[in-house]
């Protein structure tokens, strides 16, 4: 449950609504899979095409494996930073690693591993080569720091 | 708010999990649009074809209109029993009416229209004639009655 | 199904995620309830306390009813806009409106409107003076205009 | 990925609607996650009291793990069969092991780890007797059988 988040990480900010909390007064646990996925999102937007754009070109991303460490709950209209980076990426798969965090305090972790496959017909394709780990270039700088 | 529920209505039961709450401790406003679609996916499979199967067919009822009355709230782990029937349908539109009851008790009632349309071109499209209302014919008897 | 976005709206920007689509390859039609409380949340914070602040002080403001009118469908990784404004407030109800936005058009409009309720005893209260028609001013200005 | 599915397994079974699907046309990951608080509140129900009456009784289990393999995809309309069942229970924590299936294929595994905790100050709290390894008894036989 290491939580070094690298320099290379893309932050997100998420303001949680109601409709993420559950009876116990917390965001529900499956809903950080989506905080999650705001968070690849904006990764890829701030480092290659965006995922949208990836589709467009004929190439998916599903979701092969899923893990999340909760540590702290997040509640109801928390202004969360969600930072995402990728940690390995080779042939035909990669590895997304998330926290969530809310004023620097790391509420929770965890990762997607991700199938890259041809939009059309769901087999196996190779990741695009900016979406390799060699070639990953962090942006420079980052624009949405940590507060 | 008139909540006659017709013979006609196809009664589908549904067990409330925590995912469906919110912090106020009762089930979140957005979900039971979710539940409106459980129950009318079972109105149409006791009725015709199912949703799935009319898709395959070629047609699609995307919703143009949403309407919710909320009057008691659905709790975690309520048993809820949702009726679904068909209200009016002709041209390229039906309306469809709900109401979510737990132990007879009427929660919430509302509805939604549908537009047909052709899956492919997304362009208006006849009802069905099963969907129209004047072919409509309730299933006989109703093996889910209300408890 | 009157548009006309009144200058005392605020206006809330939020990004699709893949969350919030179905097989359709839009926003699923309960998403945009959630969208609405998006914006209510930001609406009560640019005009008073925010809805967290006025729960910790007692009150809460439970739907009790809700409508969507869908006109053009919203999709994956789309910028909203999704402006909301007070149209009515007297005695222990209000109804808040909603207006779904992209690049200007309107995608969906509607209603909810909310019972004002003691949160100890959830029994009927007046709603808090800020919140009342009278005394509602817009903010002055509005520092996240339309694209 | 081991999926033996033990005979103590509490089987449940969900109709996928379109609310669980994405632009992808298969269920959205996050909402596996809900599936398996399904099937957990089921294997809660058969084994000894509902997690609503162990909550009640002033315990809770929150999640701080959360862990998904997906296989292959479920879709609308799927009828899923879903598996639960106690891993390991002691001391403060317990592990629920949980299989997603359509007709008799594994879509999906997983697990949770749950704290024990009193539900009002929220700290930690022994397991109840019921729930701890040794003495847990699988149902006799099972209602619900994999068709």
């Amino acid at each position: 449950m290491d939580t070094t988040i690298p320099q290379s990480a893309v932050r997100t900010r998420y303001r949680v609504p109601y409709a993420d909390t559950d009876m116990m007064g917390v965001v529900y646990y499956g809903n950080y899979l989506t905080l999650f996925e705001r968070a690849r999102n904006e990764l890829m937007r701030a480092t290659g095409p965006s995922y949208a754009q990836m589709e467009r070109e004929g190439l998916m991303l599903p979701v092969i494996q899923a893990h999340v460490d909760y540590r702290s709950p997040a509640r109801y209209d928390d202004e969360l930073e969600i930072a995402a980076w990728l940690d390995e990426a080779r042939g035909a798969r990669c590895t997304v690693r998330c926290a969530v965090l809310r004023d620097g305090e790391t509420l929770a972790t965890g990762w997607t591993v991700h199938a890259c496959v041809d939009a059309k017909t769901r087999r196996p394709a190779r990741l695009p080569s900016w979406l390799s780990a060699r070639h990953f270039t962090p942006p420079e700088g980052d624009s949405r720091p940590v507060s």
